[in-house]
């Protein structure tokens, strides 16, 4: 569970410096990108401040990301979260109760750092299209097309679409405007209330037809 | 209705320079401060920089606005839009249907420019707590506050803030991720998908009590 997930002391003492190939060096670019577009922002950030962050050469940061923009995805997708296989877990679940068990998971990973992640990723947002676009590509071929697969009637995405302005709403509410009592509510109190009225757009009438 | 309002040629025509004292120059303060924050965002952007561009002293843009972050609020609410008096409209119309009402209304305002507005509050959002803080201060004292008094049982707040939580993530999902359909829906086709969703948090049962 993203909840309980501990904090991962390794992270931070291990040396910069020359990194061996593979799976390590890859997650070790996207820690330092995660660290670069949090400090920075998106636009001061580059491919190539990450690159000298993570202790490696920018032709490999491109080599496993492309661009900057991809980093961005890539990167502020909070440490040890797989998004396609959460998506995959709260799926295999089935449609009931799904509402509410996809809050607990979004909030078990944003919260979990009391926000700073998720600021970070609204920053970059706000700097331009290229960042928003990139991350809702990601989440789009990630997410909502597996969440979409399950959904009855003839509009899985206008339904996966609502149900994501919502989702976007609580993050921004809880950690950017701060708005209370939303802002610090217990997370389970928060998906007990939000899950149902989420799961209306997965599975609900939609007025209006489709 | 804001939906229908006309463009105000007035404004683009209008000369810089001196200016008689009292609303029109507020108003014009105002109107600059939305030129100012949407094109420079709220860090670049700066009292004295509003006075130049609205044609005014610095000490007049303080006498009116305050601060910046207040400079901010007042500035990002678009021109001909009176928060309060729209707010006391909905809540006079009554408890039943206001959900609808509300989406037509917000829709209405801040789709106005086709999400320009929004993107530039939002950029300022991104750029720290400041701007965030003030907006949500002047919206929370000049709307919430009255939809809170025409809700039903202990905790009003609660029901406001959850509310808040999903028309802020439609605007941030239409305007800044424009993740399809919710991005190019009709406004009255989404308010009739998302009014009844915000009305269940208005006077629904809220799960966990209260």
């Amino acid at each position: 569970m993203p909840t309980s997930r501990p904090p991962e002391p390794a992270a931070a003492v291990r040396p910069r410096g020359r990194r061996p190939a593979g799976e390590d060096t890859r997650g070790a670019i996207a820690a330092a990108a995660r660290e670069e577009f949090a400090e920075k922002g998106y636009e001061a950030a580059s491919v190539r401040s990450v690159a000298r962050r993570a202790g490696v050469d920018p032709a490999l940061v491109r080599h496993y990301f492309g661009d900057k923009a991809a980093l961005f995805a890539a990167g502020v997708i909070p440490r040890g979260v797989d998004p396609a296989q959460s998506a995959a877990d709260l799926v295999a679940g089935g449609l009931d109760g799904l509402g509410e068990r996809l809050l607990r998971t979004v909030l078990g990973v944003w919260d979990s750092d009391g926000g700073v992640t998720f600021r970070a990723v609204f920053s970059g947002f706000g700097s331009g299209e290229v960042p928003s676009q990139a991350l809702m590509g990601y989440v789009g071929r990630e997410v909502f097309s597996q969440v979409a697969r399950v959904l009855p009637g003839p509009d899985p995405a206008l339904r996966v679409s609502l149900v994501a302005s919502h989702v976007v709403g609580v993050l921004v509410t809880r950690h950017v405007l701060r708005v209370e009592p939303v802002a610090s509510l217990d997370a389970d109190r928060l998906a007990a209330l939000v899950g149902p009225v989420v799961q209306r757009y997965l599975d609900g009438p939609l007025p209006g037809g489709a």
